[in-house]
């Protein structure tokens, strides 16, 4: 009775919301939150919270194309006027779903992905698919190179005879480090029974669980997951264009993203004036919705500005990025492919430059490619700014981009010097040693925390917050060690 | 006139909140308005916003348990049909406070304690003295390692003849440093007169003075202060429930809670979407009035779902906490008791685990102790995950507990070895020399750091940003100053 | 018509606003609006929600002085009875701009310059002008040591032959690396025609633009840009009262100010509570507007409380400033003049201090200039602290100021020892060398963090988080470092 009467209410309270006509939820939802509503009250709430439970697929459909959010051809026939809940996600495309599950008379999965969500979204999916981001998993797992750093992260040591000894890391703590941003394996191990509140029960035993990360490698075969921006259970659009969202993976001194954008003038007027700002509308209109851009409308969203249309939507988030700024382990043109495993350099390795900074040019997209996507990216920068202020600033970013390649090669040079000296060896892989670590720190750090300085105008994260201080200062400490350790001639006395 | 008519005010303005009675102002406390109203206009503006100006004791009472906010047993006389005003704080239990004095005919107290609260709060206050927070004075200042620890961070150091020493700190430094979070001790050290716009006037001479530390030692004998949280003079439940509060002790690389929280799921959407939830009700109602929890929500608060109470409100924050994961110097058990000047491991030291990392176990909570508390926690998880999701998180906490403690047993080794071949001493302290400082840091930032961030799935701070990729360059390097030190044999040339 | 009917509307929209009398918009401003709405609709938009769009600059004098935004004493005949639009700014004081450029009919200037806005608000332009940062370019640019440092941070350096080679920087990095605050020189290298929507156009090329540091050279010849805190195009008190704007050039480890704030228990206030107070009004009203400061309100704002003046605006913050504790080398008292490259210490190096600390006295604030500024800042404090509260807080931020001076002077006694001994060499200029970066972050991060936090009370900031915690290792280490060097007898082997 409970839920009927909160159905009731809603259909009352959503009629005419986009389409004038009712929103039921359907018999199985409305089984779900029965439930649920009680076990996991915050999920319901949120959900109810949000566009989902308001607005059938026919309503969302039947808006003009610049205001729509669905993007399928054909209405999904059982779908097509109910509300998207519980069971429209966590019963679709039960057949391909490993982690589909007996539960109360329903075929039910816990992981709903990319797949799930392409029925009524399939062109951001496929968009989507083509980021680095979908390939992230991957991108980190089946690159030797990139493995052995994730060794040396993550891997634990122990000290003896004084030497110490880096073991394999385990996979939970992989899940828990890197695989949190870049996505776990979530397969099904098998099936447990458990005593609940309805009785003994069985549910299905994953692998990598919890993870929302961007390449999640998913139940059913998909990739990445759309819930880690359109955070579930309301997914809203308010939640993927504030830059909190991608701050989660994009803050440390890796990819300071983030902290750049917030001290950036964007990120202050965000941070002061963005309480009167309005981040619903499809299409974002500049000037009228927001006076300052976030992360996704240079990056993402579909925006206009006095009634015309500026940039359209992507997911392929690349489409506006002529530079891989986050160098590993220079910045470089954009790859082609999301897949930067077939990446070969000159010396083989899997890396899109060589160790001196010559990039692999052809996975690498085109000086004309890089032309148009800078274009791109520009259209949004004039909606506020002029022609002279656009090319200026674009002018420094890319000597910036220059500037630091430099930097990092002049570090890579000492490297290079201390593995030839034998001061340093890198037959144990290239990330082990303190001054391999420093090295990494040089590029991965330091001239990455420069070029997002540059790129959005952060001030001090390219002077003395891991900005160019930092990258001078180390370069200064690697060559000074490496005369301490050349002038050190005996080998230390054994323990 | 102006005060009483801003009085007169004030009871229609109130009327009806919460008893339907009139709020009046006592005598007393009208007085101190009278003058206070301009020359501390702030402090008069923030209590006439609270709603101590608003409810009386027994109108607070009144509400249903669930509802209520005191926790008193009999409505203390004086102050059942007043609201809680300047007086009614400030003059009461007169008699325990050294700080108090004659001021315009009344006996006031500078320092308003937990004792003085206790009145309206006992519950909360007596929760409250079984944290390590109300010890949070003692604790450091009466340990002999800690306190050399806050000695190798505060005290002054100078330079000749190729060495450093190390003065003792200052009591102007201690309160400006560790005491700022800590507490310091609030003494009467005299009394001083002063011209006012009032004439002459003679007021207590403080010691420790100004402080709102969590662990400060009162003139009346109490530990703690309420306003470190609850601050004055608006005491608002809002920003108590807010993240802010607990960040300005929980930031630093000792103890990255906030930071962590911010960068984490939880964090992102109470900063998108927290503009629209609600920070006031009692209970707190999951999903109705949040989406997303707040440190109070995890710890602290009396939390609802769906009209089920799903946690009971404790002041004994470590009700709610299996581990103390800040560790000094391996996370362990949660101790037993709040003061931890008792606990001797089996070295002798104050400390709760051996330096190979054994837990003092008889001072530690039990594994069954253990099992209750994170219970209670995973309650307030479960309203919006499921129990898999749940446990697949708790034990990557687990596990990341393990791996960090043997990342410091690691650097802890080394340090050993550095003691027993001379290259380092442990003689004058464990924390002063380079070596040593470097190992601090490998339990007290990176372990610490990496352990928070697992516990709320903070992302980068288990990795790049003070977490694992620290840990492990940090021991690279503590192993290569090892050898550099024991390679370098003769003494250094003297000045 | 699409403009002229826009305007009407804000004429009824805005009528009454301040004066009652209708806003006009000028022909000329008309004239922009009518293109640029289109080609950049974000500035158009931010505009129109701007004071200046719906206040004639008579109707902004006719309030009463307390309440009053401008400080002209004639009203500028032309100006008197329109909003400030478009071309009230970009063609004003055409004659002495070298950036003025022939724009359809108009003589149109880029760069709208202090010297622009004094004409409504000289006051705030005249009292902008005795701060070091109106004369920030100069100050960095012409100080012989600064640019040594600036070259040491922003030089690219190579390696060859073991050593390690700093170049000059390029002008593009430097303006986008310490000039983005500091400010660029922007001047006109020439014009250049484009191809735009209107036909072919010429547009002025300017050098380091575009730049809004906070004492940029403009194309008239003066100094600063008021957009740095009032940020174009909207200009709002808003934007300037809440920290983020000063948090731009105010957040880097080298003036740690604005993460002070946020974890002080003033910035927590504002976190938390700030959503409800009211950053518009003049004057701005204590305790009734805001319940805790922003940088504005101790800096520069004029404030009140309960209808008194507490202190007057001033665009000079130094006003309130009896020290310079952004230390090169040591805290010191405020310079006298904006200008500090006219400073010469005993050993005639154009710093505040000696190398040993000894303040440059004659140039530098006395100490009852200093008393009178402290005064002037407590009266801030004292109108939500008693004064007892604002003397303790005062006595331990002076005594930091003292004992970080002492810990600087630690470190510098190891340099100087180094330099003697020939461990380091001075010759190549203060900063370039590993060790001679690590006394730089001695007083330029980890003094001036303690500091900053002490002014603020911003606890960690002062312990773990760059405080005094890095002092004192950073200073074990800089011993360590001289120690090694100095047994390291043998040069190192040539490559």
């Amino acid at each position: 009775m409970k839920f009927l009467f909160a159905a009731f209410l809603a259909v009352f309270a959503f009629s005419g919301e986009a389409s004038g006509a009712d929103v039921p939820v359907s018999e199985d939802s409305a089984a779900c939150i029965e439930c649920h509503s009680t076990f996991n009250a915050g999920i319901v709430s949120a959900w109810e919270k949000s566009r989902m439970s308001k607005v059938t697929p026919r309503a969302a459909k039947s808006v003009a194309p610049k205001q729509r959010r669905v993007s399928f051809d054909q209405i999904p026939d059982p779908f097509a006027d109910v509300v998207v809940g519980c069971a429209e996600c966590h019963t679709l495309n039960s057949e391909n779903h490993k982690d589909s599950f007996e539960h109360n008379g329903y075929k039910v999965h816990v992981v709903v992905t990319p797949q799930d969500c392409a029925t009524c979204h399939p062109v951001e999916v496929n968009q989507y698919g083509k980021n680095l981001m979908s390939e992230a998993y991957g991108n980190l797992e089946n690159n030797p190179v990139y493995r052995s750093l994730v060794k040396s992260v993550t891997g634990v040591q122990s000290f003896k005879g004084l030497a110490a000894t880096l073991m394999d890391p385990d996979e939970l703590t992989l899940s828990d480090a890197c695989r949190q941003c870049h996505g776990t394996v979530v397969d099904v191990k098998g099936f447990a029974t458990r005593e609940t509140d309805q009785g003994e029960m069985s549910f299905p035993v994953l692998t990598g669980w919890p993870n929302q990360g961007v390449g999640r490698i998913n139940p059913d075969g998909s990739k990445g997951s759309c819930s880690a921006c359109h955070t579930r259970h309301q997914f809203g659009i308010e939640m993927a264009r504030k830059p909190y969202t991608c701050s989660q993976c994009h803050k440390g001194p890796d990819v300071p993203a983030y902290k750049v954008y917030e001290v950036s003038k964007h990120g202050n007027m965000y941070s002061a004036l963005g309480h009167g700002w309005n981040f619903d509308p499809v299409p974002w209109n500049i000037g009228k919705d927001i006076s300052a851009p976030t992360c996704a409308t240079c990056h993402v969203s579909l925006v206009s500005a006095d009634g015309d249309i500026v940039v359209e939507r992507t997911h392929q988030m690349n489409d506006r990025l002529p530079w891989r700024i986050f160098g590993p382990i220079y910045a470089h043109p954009h790859p082609k492919a999301p897949d930067t495993t077939i990446i070969k350099n000159k010396a083989g390795l899997p890396l899109p430059t060589d160790l001196t900074g010559e990039p692999a040019a052809e996975y690498l997209i085109s000086a004309e490619e890089q032309r148009e996507r800078r274009k791109t990216m520009q259209k949004v920068c004039l909606s506020c700014h002029s022609q002279t202020w656009v090319e200026g600033h674009f002018e420094r970013f890319e000597n910036t981009i220059k500037k630091t390649n430099e930097m990092t090669l002049a570090a890579t040079n000492v490297l290079l010097s201390a593995w030839k000296k034998g001061a340093a060896s890198q037959k144990d892989g290239l990330f082990n040693e303190a001054i391999e670590k420093r090295w990494v720190e040089q590029w991965l750090f330091y001239a990455n925390s420069t070029r997002f300085s540059s790129a959005m105008a952060g001030a001090d994260y390219g002077v003395f917050a891991n900005g160019r201080w930092a990258m001078a200062k180390n370069m200064q400490e690697m060559v000074e060690w490496l005369k301490f350790k050349l002038q050190a001639k005996e080998p230390p006395p054994r323990s």
